[in-house]
Formats: C-alpha cells, sequence, structure tokens
C-alpha cells in the first residue's frame, strides 16, 4: 500500500500508538509479517529484543534460558562474539558476490567443510538452508544413477520446498500435495512405537532393515535413486537408530547401486557429539546436506557436501542447480568463524560429554519420577522427553497432529516451562531438549531442574 | 574427509601451495566448491577480493566496472556503506532469532516493504530468496482457490526448487523433469521473435492476451489456481510487455477467480525504475514475489507480498510454510537499510532516468552502428541487446541453449567486454545491461562506450 507520508511514517503505525501500549515493533509485526506454519491470530509472538551465549529477552526485560536452540540451529547460542567479529568483519569487506565468482570466505568455508566432513566427500555446493539443500541433492542422485525413484522416511522433516516437503513424513507436508512424483515412504526405527513389534532396540534395528530392503524388492532396487534419511531423526522425535541399522542401509545401497544422502540439517554440526551424527556408527554417506549447526544460523546458509568421486561427473557436466546466493560471502564467514569455534573450544566433545553426564542422567531421574514421562531418549545435545497418558499403554500426552483443544496439556506445560524461566522446544506429545552446545554447566542443571519441576503439570493428564 | 593437521591446515592446501602460484582461496574454490550451474572444469573462476560502488576487483588489483550487478542483485553497487553498517549494528544486536518469535528489524521490512507495494498487498513472508518466494506463493494460491493448475510462460525463470523450477520457462528446466503435475506453459509477448506473427508492439500484446484467454479456455479456467508472471521477464531476455498487456492478465484473472502472481525478484525494488515493475501499468497483482533488490542480497532474503483479502485467511488457518530462517534479523536490517536508501537518495525515479535519458539513447545508437545488434529493449536499468547474425531474417548470434564451440560468438564478445574493463551479464544471445541504480554517470558512459567497442568482435560474424 502506498501510503508513506512525508515523515517516512506509515499511518498505521501513527494510528496503532494511539489505540495500544505495546511496541512499534510489536505492532508492526501484528500488521505486516506472517509467521511459519501458524494462524497468525491464534499466537502472540515475544518480540526478541536482545539475547546473549544461552540467554534472550523480550522487550519488558522477561528473560528465557533457551533450551530450544531457537530451531534447534543456534548451538552456540546466541550473539558469539566470534561470530558477531567474523560477520562485522566480512560486512566491511565484501558482503556478496555473485556464485560464478571465487572468494576467500567461500573457499574457505567449503575447505573447513571437507575437512570435517567423512570418507571423500570433499566439494561442497552451498544454498541458503537446508530445504534447498535436499533438493540439490536429490538432483544430484537422480543425475548420478539415472533412477527417478526416492525413498525417504514417515517421521522426517526435510524442509518445505516442494521437492523437500515430498520426502517429509509429517503432516506439514499434507498441504502440498499431490507434490512432484516419485516418492516411497518407509518405515524407520522407532522402538517405543514400534511398526514392527519389536522387543528391544536390536530388534528393532533388525527388523527396520528388513522391512526396507522388502520396501526396495517391491519397489524394484534398480529404480531407486536415494535414500534419504536423518542420520538421527530430528523434530519427528529425536529417534536414535540402532546400532548397526546405518551400517545396514548402506549395505543395501552399495547392494544396489543407490545414492544413501544423509540429512545432517539439525543433527550435524556437534549436535549429536560427532561433526556429524552419522560418524557416530562410522557410516559415510554419498551426499550430506547441511544447514543450521554449520553456522548457527546467524547468516542464512546450506548445502550439501558431496563425494568426490560423484562430484567428478560435474568437472565436464555443468551441476544441475544453481542460485544466486550460492556461497554467499557473509554467510560462509560465519561458517568459518563457527567450525573454528567448535574446534577451539572443543564443542564436538562437550556435546557428546554433556549428554553422557548431565542432560541423559537427568531425563533418566525425570522418568522415574513423573507418570506422564513414557521415554526419554537422545545424545548429545539432542534429547526428547516423549510424554504419555499412561505408561502402560503408552498412549501420548496428546493425540498425534493435534490441533487447539486436544493440545491443551501440551499447551499447559509449555507455559509452565516459560514461566520457570525456559524456553523449551515442543514438538507433538514430546519436550526436545536441545540447548546451545555451550551452555553454562549451572544453567544447564538449573533449567533441567525447571522442566522437571513443570513436568508436575503433565503428570494432572496421567495415570500413576 | 578428517585430514586436520596440527595448525589447522588441510594437506591439500600445503601441498597446493609448491605446484601452483595461485593464492589458497584461488585453490580452496577449485578443490572444494562446486559453482552453480557449470561443468567446474571449463570455468575458471576470479577471486574477487573487493568491491566498492559499481566495481570490483580481484587479488590482483585488475578492476571491472560492474555492469551485471552480479546477478542483477546489487541495485545499490557494493559495500552501500548504510547497508554495511546497518548489517554490522544488527550484528551486534541480534543476528538470528526463530521465525516465531517477534523482533524489530524484521517487524520494520515487513512494514517498509507494505508501504512500497501496491494496492492492498501488506503482509509479508519471508524466506531466503526467490525461489522459496515462488513456492510458497504458489501454495497459497493453491489453497486460496482450492485449485491445483498453475499457469507461467515460456521463456522464464522462477528459481531452481522443485516447485520453482517446474514453473520456470528455460532450459534450466530439463534436468529437473519430471517435476511436480499441474504445470501449464503459454507464451508471453516477445514482438522482435513473435510467437503470433504481429506485426508490432501493440499487435502482439493482444494475440498474447488472445493465446492466453484461448489457453485458459481449453486447460478450464476453473481449474486454474494462479498465473504466474514476472511482470518484465529479466534472465530471459528482458521482455517488457506492451502496454495493456498485464492488465488484460489481470482482468481474465478476475473474470475466472484466478489468482495473479507478479514474480519480482529480478524486475522489483527499483530495477525498472518503480518501486515494483508492475507498478508502471498501475495493475495490483495478488500476490509479489521478491528478493536480490530487496537488500541487495548483501544478506539473503527475499519473500511473498500477499494481499490482505488473501491473508486473512490465515489469521484462524496455519500459514501452509515455514523455514528456520524466515525474517531473519540480518536479513531484514538490511532491508530496513535499503528501502531507506532507495527513498533518501531518489533511486527509483534515478533508475527510470538513466534509462530513458542515457542507457536507451546509448543502445539505440549502437543498434545503427553495429550490423550484430538485433534489437535493444528496455527500461530504467534494465536492458538488453540481442545479438544476431543477420538483421533481416533475425537468426541469433549463437543458437538457442548454445554449447561451448556454437557459444563462441559469444563467449570472444564477453571476453572483449572484460578487457574493456567492464563485467557484463551474457545470456544465451543476449548482452543485459543491469548496472547498480547507483552507477556514477560517467562510469555509465565509460562502459556503455565499452560495450559499444566489444561489439565489433560481435560484428565479425554478422553480414551487414
Amino acid at each position: 500500500m502506498n501510503r508513506i507520508d512525508e515523515t517516512g511514517q506509515s499511518p498505521a503505525s501513527n494510528r496503532a500508538g494511539a489505540t495500544d501500549a505495546r511496541s512499534a515493533a510489536w505492532r508492526d509485526d501484528r500488521r505486516h509479517v506472517l509467521h511459519s506454519w501458524s494462524a497468525q491470530a491464534l499466537i502472540d509472538p515475544v518480540v526478541v529484543a536482545g539475547a546473549q551465549g544461552s540467554w534472550f529477552w523480550d522487550e519488558h526485560g522477561t528473560r528465557w534460558l533457551d533450551f530450544s536452540s531457537q530451531l534447534v540451529n543456534v548451538n552456540l547460542g546466541h550473539q558469539h562474539p566470534a561470530l558477531v567479529e567474523a560477520i562485522r568483519a566480512q560486512a566491511a569487506t565484501l558482503c556478496t558476490i555473485a556464485p560464478y565468482h571465487a572468494n576467500e570466505a567461500t573457499a574457505r568455508a567449503a575447505r573447513m567443510i571437507a575437512e570435517v566432513a567423512p570418507g571423500d566427500l570433499d566439494r561442497v555446493f552451498f544454498t541458503n538452508g537446508g530445504a534447498e539443500a535436499v533438493e540439490n541433492a536429490v538432483r544430484i542422485a537422480r543425475q548420478h544413477t539415472g533412477r527417478h525413484k526416492l525413498l525417504s522416511m514417515y517421521r522426517s522433516y526435510h524442509g518445505a520446498t516442494a521437492g523437500a516437503i515430498a520426502l517429509t513424513g509429517d503432516p506439514r507436508r499434507w498441504n502440498a500435495e499431490p507434490g512432484p512424483p516419485g516418492v516411497v515412504r518407509f518405515w524407520g526405527p522407532y522402538a517405543y512405537r514400534s511398526s514392527f513389534h519389536a522387543r528391544d532396540e536390536a530388534e528393532e534395528g533388525e527388523r527396520a532393515l528388513a522391512h526396507l530392503q522388502q520396501t526396495l524388492e517391491l519397489e524394484g532396487p534398480h529404480t531407486v535413486a536415494a535414500i534419504l534419511l536423518e542420520s538421527v531423526v530430528g523434530g519427528n522425535g529425536i529417534l536414535v537408530p540402532p546400532d548397526g541399522y546405518l551400517q545396514g542401509v548402506r549395505d543395501l545401497c552399495d547392494r544396489h547401486g543407490i545414492v544413501l544422502i544423509a540429512d545432517e540439517v539439525m543433527a550435524g554440526f556437534g549436535r549429536c557429539g560427532e561433526w556429524f551424527a552419522i560418524d557416530r556408527w562410522g557410516v559415510v554417506p554419498d551426499l550430506i546436506t547441511f544447514a543450521k549447526g554449520v553456522n548457527c544460523g546467524y547468516v542464512p546458509l546450506g548445502g550439501v557436501i558431496v563425494s568426490e568421486r560423484i562430484a567428478q561427473a560435474y568437472q565436464q557436466r555443468p551441476f544441475p542447480g544453481g542460485l544466486t546466493y550460492s556461497g554467499h560471502p557473509l554467510a560462509c564467514a560465519a561458517a568459518v568463524a563457527c567450525i573454528g569455534v567448535y574446534r577451539s573450544e572443543g564443542l564436538i566433545e562437550r556435546a557428546r560429554r554433556i549428554g553422557a553426564q548431565i542432560i541423559g542422567p537427568a531425563l533418566a531421574a525425570m522418568r522415574e519420577r513423573h507418570a506422564s514421562v513414557g521415554e526419554v531418549r537422545g545424545l548429545g545435545a539432542f534429547w526428547a522427553i516423549e510424554l504419555v497418558r499412561d505408561r502402560a499403554t503408552r498412549a501420548p500426552l496428546v493425540p498425534f497432529n493435534a490441533a487447539c483443544a486436544a493440545n491443551a496439556p501440551m499447551a499447559e506445560l509449555v507455559a509452565a516451562c516459560k514461566r520457570g524461566g525456559v524456553w523449551p522446544f515442543a514438538a507433538g506429545n514430546r519436550l526436545h531438549i536441545v540447548p546451545p552446545l555451550n551452555i553454562d554447566e549451572a544453567d544447564l542443571r538449573h533449567g533441567l531442574a525447571a522442566i522437571d519441576e513443570a513436568l508436575s503439570v503433565a503428570d494432572r493428564y496421567a495415570v500413576d
């Protein structure tokens, strides 16, 4: 709407001042911003005024301990001085340049990513985020194999662009259907709610592999370009695969000439106490998709790490993707600084340690104390508390994909966490415990105690 | 590859020093970066060391006048001090926050974009770039209409994610097929190579509208969710629609309840001498997709501007898209500064003026002088020189989608421009003249003279 007055203020913001005591930022947000995946009238966003380390605060000075890492991306917490300084320095030098040029920040970031990636995954195609990373990985896999079909998991999230959302196995996909052809979904291991009636983790892993093998047989393995999976499933439940599962998938891929794509957008860059989650099992995929932790999202960045073997084809043949901001210098300078901090502050190892020594034991104790806690699981700084109404039947605290009223128990739990000063990450019938990897130990214990206390709200809905 | 030695240097970068005198940045780039749309061995990227205003330079101090605005995104040139300072200030305050929060930079950017957008386009969903903007616009249009089919043009570019590339009408699409169902392509106006055998611009516009109307009839207009078009076609030729064409498309959309999506990723934010190119014709679309010029790509940013009428549905119903970096504070702070500069430096008007007074007349004179110049066309700071072997037959200087050898005449022309100190934007059989909107007038005239001189290379392939 062309309605700029001489002061450069919009009538809306002048008018609103008279009718609402909230800040201009809040009013402009409510009037002009569409928030992701939300019914706009049913949310009341916090206006975040600042953040430092594991804490952020609103305009009124209310502070929260960040147990969400926002969307599990600020692995180094907020406003890490090394990243801020790297961004400020690069901004003063060269903010952006077209992707057909080279520049030092992009080249260094690519080298450093290749250095920490497993096997011969030595080439990087940079994107703006995870969805575009998945889009490009799929296109590479199809070209490499000359095949079209893609296998991905139920209970997965791979991004919201048409190709990525079609591969996604959660309800956010439904609004985007019918999507592109050629996607087949299979069931991954999830022992607590086993699709395979397995009695323990080991059996779950074996049966999930047998199921994948059968699916391949029935689909025709020679028609399958890629198997795409989150090495550790993130937003859909922090599902850690049983030992041997990922190796089994790798073996199936090798047997049938299928490209293995490890989606490490959320699980990678230290979140699981490894550079990449898949490293925990020593398995080398053909392609890795990344985003989030590569530079903590201080500047949007994602990408695909491509094995040298596959990348060789693109020496003489055009790479089949592109975008204006591929290899963005400002984003890559943040990545260079971020990987430097992971190394210099030993944060990969620290994530492993706080998972094993602090978060894991604390959650195990909560499971003992709270009737609403069905299972706790995770590794590194990547954990879930799965909430139930009944531990015997494992009936979830709220139904799958619950709408407003049905989701009340979770909403109350989330509110209790926030009252306790902790900003949680809630998904379905779970709380995910996903703080920054460098969270202060006292803060971590304090936050876990607040979660522990808040769980009494969920207990009211659970049979003892 | 896990091969970090104690100095943090990779063996590759140590080794390369002995065998190649080029910089570490160049070696790391060649070894680890996959460049967009390129056969990696057939390119030799310039390592850009710095840039200022309309100039950039490499590590050896070779400087080029930027007639490309990179990928037509640095509308304010390189390293504009207001944008650099805004990024540095925001970096020190709050780099990133999850999209379910609000913050001042995002809210202000959304308000300022709504202020300059036409009609009731008052709500903004932010993405990382143009492809995601198109993906979300399409999803909104489908939800709003309850229809599935999408109409887009041959000779168009809308991005490289699965949904956006399927809507694209240039060869970059071919590698991504088969794509999602439901896309129908039609022919837009292009008088110089008319699909409709029209004799002039006015007739071309009328016949292109009649063609679109027939296409709608044969497709069933009630099955069509959206018509998506670049208000002025960019990468596929700077095709300015004849007066009346876009109003005619608007009328067809109104008659059949179809959503009109104006893709303004390249043409918007001043490039055409208007805030949005479509403003030139006073037409109000339902959705506008934007990126590039919104903040010159200093930080990746794009989005969809949504009419209030359509956005109302998302008050009570979840918005059907999302991404981790939606409304990214650092990117939005750059947008706030960028829109401020367009206003304070009067650059929208300036683009119009340099187009009408300098670029247009200079190109018209080149057409007189050079046998290889078939047509010149454009507006604002958005122009094309279409090159031919024969002005009588209009045979293009190089074939459509020409591979290496066939493209030699264009490659020679590009090399001549670079030797002349100007970095051109070449696409197909065209040079696009797309400098920053704030380019110094003397630089602009100097660059046009260099292009004029370089064209003698193309003349060698043309009959007089």
